[in-house]
């Protein structure tokens, strides 16, 4: 910590007020899984039916996010991990504001996806396995980032040259190729409002 | 920009959506002024006040965003450069996400500021300057930082030891000597819904 002489401010707005104006609680919505798959998928998916339902909600995305907060940073292990830290502050900052914020990162490594999980009080952290075998990935390829890094022409890529340490104990998890995306966002849905909304 | 290989994602939810779902448009409103000028306590009585209109709303506050997103930085001239750039980023995501978010920084360069009024369309970022002397400032010392500046304990301190461009073309200028912190609201309420809400 190098920001000295600086003193947290309450907001005059808890959260549980915003949660009470938006009618539903606020949670941090973590989607994990390799490259091509169907993070964003989801993502985009789960915040379309949150808003039919009413809810607020936004997404945060590994590839807009790089394009303004962590336009900065690079594919460096040390730069993946301050991308995620930043991700996970901006998230908590969301989640205060009273939103389900969803982020959809490969987030390779257990210790720093913990880290994001203990900014926010217990049960309001789900993690979600966006479960794909590498192979299928490789195939589906959206962006054609597994042939570059194949050729060589992307470094530290996970899955092929960086390890992806899958989530053990995570709150929930969607196999993308035998659930399709509309009953991966009910399965969550169901997760989310076990009583409905 | 280092982050190569990454593609922005188009949110399936417009900002328009969410601002109908709010029944209010999305803004940044840019508090600027000197250390001890009431920037906090404006935007924190603004954030209650819009609250209570059942606006969605959220404060970014330059010590709380010091606490988690931007607590790797320090003050020297190139920190507070990246601070103010992040919190703008982070203002824009808010933006984007519907609500009107209100930052309040020091943010002492004009050439910082307008970088982050660019970010979003005309109309839409709002720049108060919250107006108070020097002198006025260094009396409050809130938080006795202008003490230790004055010792020489803080470098770079706004004011004193680094300069301040004070607003010359801004959205709303606040004078937190003659106006106290109710009437300024009310200011900031008329100008963000001259025809009432």
């Amino acid at each position: 910590m190098r920001s000295e002489n600086t003193t947290p401010h309450t907001s005059s707005i808890t959260r549980a007020e915003r949660e009470k104006l938006n009618q539903h609680k606020a949670a941090i919505i973590w989607i994990t899984g390799l490259s091509g798959s169907g993070k964003s998928t989801l993502a985009y998916a789960l915040e379309q039916r949150l808003y039919q339902m009413g809810c607020r909600t936004f997404v945060l995305d590994g590839d807009n996010m790089r394009q303004g907060l962590c336009g900065d940073l690079g594919f460096s292990e040390e730069d993946r991990k301050e991308n995620i830290r930043r991700v996970g502050e901006t998230a908590k900052l969301f989640y205060e504001a009273g939103l389900i914020v969803i982020a959809a990162f490969i987030s390779p490594k257990k210790e720093e996806r913990d880290r994001v999980r203990a900014l926010v009080p217990a049960g309001d952290f789900i993690e979600v396995y966006c479960e794909c075998p590498l192979e299928i990935c490789e195939q589906r390829d959206p962006k054609g980032l597994y042939k570059k890094a194949r050729l060589g022409k992307i470094k530290n890529f996970t899955g092929l040259s960086a390890p992806y340490e899958a989530p053990v104990l995570m709150e929930i998890s969607i196999n993308s190729v035998e659930l399709n995306v509309s009953a991966s966002v009910e399965n969550l849905i169901e997760f989310l409002f076990p009583f409905g909304r």
